[in-house]
């Protein structure tokens, strides 16, 4: 038996997100696919988290128990001859037994990235949010300062069955820059929580509107209240961009 | 009467290059429609150039003839509402009346871009060559350099009925260089023949094979023979990204 720890990259227009489900297409099941015309084995498989529908990935880990024989370096290539085109798998190595890519995380990087052009990008569509009106990418930087720290994150967290419990959630990195016409907002934290990127960005965009000030996000923290705070940007923003283990 | 110089983008996975054809979804087919929708009228349309199956552009010249009243500074917006998404007009401004996308041009600039790594990248598919083995960018730059000058250049046009009289090219630029894993070759001239960068991109492939050495770059133009140069390479890399006038 091997833990093998797997990291891909995906597009994920066309998939609702990594976790399988029935009638529709997700990132685990073209995976799993693909492994088991490998291997011929479905193998024991966990991956670093869940992703919504039309969210991207740059670096997603797996691993997977198996006891297939294959040589651990020729899985990238085997994979991907398998593997539709907008998924690629990019290394695989061998991990501990008690290795776990969801229990073993230490922490993520996620970044929201927008099209600031009154003119749509094509080359965008679907991986980028157009938003039309200049962004003061200053602006918004100092008000994602306020999100760095450990605190309870109730108010960017989407309500649902699978939230329970401990909502508190260390953020060691948020910054907002500019590249060209775009504006990227990355973030950095030991573990998120539900639609957690998407609503701070979403409460980012609230402020560039002006209907907040950088100065109000203690507060919206404090209040623990979805309600306070900024709508759930859209997913076709959000990448997955590093794991650390 | 006005004579409107359109500037567009457009991502050309889904099209038929620009030229309105019957049975294929074109380029000019969407902003034709567009147009009617826009202005009522169809408009006497005159593009920089035909673009293959396939090929993008960064930046793509329009001129169209119209009575429309519509003030110049809102056709962008008007048009990029009735454009599906992997279209957008980028400006809109008023040429004089004898101005002619396609013979007013002075020149254009393409680059033909190659993904350099072992591992495919899932967000360039169809938008970028994948090319396993590591290029040599620097015996490559060498080699395009001998496409510099003018020259008659029918060993690097695919024969059609299309190509007929004087096969000279003036090529101003033509280099290599490497940014991460992208291989760029961007070349510069008053005008190309048919599949003409796409030829030159595939001959320095075959530099990179080592098939041929930079040196043979003269020889193959000198014997004005397709077969001499390499194979036509594959319409996604290729974007064209500006046009002079």
């Amino acid at each position: 038996m091997r833990n093998l720890l797997f990291t891909i990259t995906y597009d994920g227009t066309n998939y609702h997100g990594w976790q399988i489900q029935e009638n529709a297409l997700t990132v685990q099941e073209v995976f799993q696919n693909a492994f088991k015309k490998v291997t011929g084995d479905r193998g024991d498989m966990k991956a670093c988290s869940r992703t919504d529908t039309g969210v991207h990935a740059r670096e997603f880990c797996v691993s997977v128990k198996t006891e297939s024989k294959i040589v651990t370096e020729r899985f990238p290539a085997a994979m991907n001859h398998w593997l539709p085109e907008d998924v690629a798998v990019k290394g695989c190595k061998e991990a501990p037994l008690d290795f776990h890519a969801r229990y073993s995380c230490k922490g993520k990087e996620y970044s929201y990235e927008i099209w600031n052009n009154p003119v749509r990008e094509p080359f965008l569509r679907g991986r980028a949010l157009h938003y039309w009106y200049p962004i003061d990418e200053v602006r918004l930087k100092a008000a994602a300062g306020y999100y760095v720290g450990a605190h309870d994150f109730t108010s960017f967290c989407t309500l649902d069955k699978r939230e329970r419990g401990d909502m508190v959630r260390r953020v060691t990195k948020a910054w907002v820059e500019r590249r060209g016409d775009m504006v990227l907002f990355t973030v950095a934290a030991d573990g998120f929580l539900y639609n957690m990127v998407r609503i701070m960005a979403g409460t980012l965009l609230r402020v560039q509107e002006g209907r907040l000030l950088p100065e109000d996000i203690p507060g919206i923290i404090e209040a623990r209240d979805r309600a306070k705070a900024g709508p759930t940007a859209p997913a076709c923003g959000l990448y997955l961009n590093r794991v650390f283990y």
